[in-house]
């Protein structure tokens, strides 16, 4: 199935959805079932000690998986968040940005389900992993 | 069981280990098993359409009953959060804190677990529920 | 808000709806946001050592909540578990019943989403915690 | 990493630790991160309607998950289930078998978490999925 929009077209969309997020989050690939984005990571994003903050990695999760689905349906109508199930597992790499893959289980009428990876850069070990389910309203 | 910090102190905490959260967070209560927080809801908090942000609410539940757990252990460890589930249930009210209820329901050797609870101010209904599971390394 | 169906209606529903779960449920109380169900422990529900398994657990929530539902939108229409998040905190005690506690947070047009408590009868510390989610399909 | 068990090995663990269920459960294949196992689906796992139950596809990510620690840590400690978030995401086909593939991600000193994606037999869209953690006792 052909994405019914692109990288550019999602990058614009992130750009006007969530201002606050400036230049954060940058799509690096479009799969068909997913996307992944790397979270350049800033000082704004560190908890004391230099990690990356548990809020930080639940939005990069949260803006991977939401654009898998736009990518899908198009930005015809506003996916919401209903639940995320997120592990911390290990420690993120002091100084490297975090690149996240997600992965679309299901996108049905009402519910749309998938899984976000999270790692550091060049590292092999998961950082964390989410799960999460969006509704998507009525067209 | 007496908590081992009180709000005066577990605000300190918060002001120290969260320093980029500013005053987002300001400690309400603090019964046996949990502590009540008060988001003041500010502008970078918000979505276009001025809602509280997903990774805001999980800021807060989080924080929440890092909170709670502390209280009962004191700073002589930092816990570490391994797991939070999330669901997103209602939209919060425009212009309103949120307020988030933590209850401890497992302070043990290893792992911590509890629930959080999050409205909006003067509402009954809730915005969001989370439960989380916190890693204690050993003393 | 009055109940939609009474103790006796829920009961016959579980006999009807999960003929092979037998006797193993009895439904205690009915409450506008919840119910209590205790599971009736026998030897198909323990693990080796004589402890219920964690199915059986799973099995009470998922029942406790279906029933909750039921209670207020009456048997007009099957709801379907989409999400269950369990935490298992504590052994249950040996030759004591499970007492599950359910209360519905959301009741939504396509949603709907609650806790579960279990305990074991006669203690206070509860031993596993859920979060369910069930899709209402369109009526 | 060489398995400490192999499939013969963990078979047999199944049948004297999880002796009620019988010849539910059928490792198929072992991998370096996860195992492969199919539920032989029989009456007892059904529901009315003729699907496979949320609490036996439950037992069957468990079970699947346990195995994969086990052929990592061999049989010296028992692991706890501590915590699983399982979305139920598509009716599983009649009258075929639930093939679950499991994929540790972390195996730590005292956690291990991992996730299992459940299928009908020769289907490729996911029935199910579970993320689950592990408590690993003190050796």
């Amino acid at each position: 199935m052909e994405p019914k929009m692109d990288i550019a077209a999602l990058q614009d969309f992130v750009a006007r959805e969530f201002p606050q997020l400036g230049d954060d989050f940058v799509i690096e690939r479009l799969r068909e079932d997913g996307v992944t984005v790397r979270l350049q990571v800033a000082e704004h994003h560190l908890r004391p000690g230099g990690t990356v903050s548990g809020p930080s990695m639940f939005a990069l999760a949260d803006v991977g998986m939401y654009l898998a689905i736009l990518a899908r349906i198009g930005p015809v109508a506003l996916a919401v968040t209903t639940n995320c199930s997120i592990d911390f597992m290990r420690k993120p790499a002091a100084g490297a940005d975090l690149i996240c893959e997600t992965r679309l289980h299901k996108l049905g009428r009402v519910l749309a389900v998938g899984d976000a990876m999270i790692y550091s850069e060049g590292q092999s070990a998961p950082v964390a992993r989410a799960s999460l389910t969006y509704s998507i309203p009525p067209s």
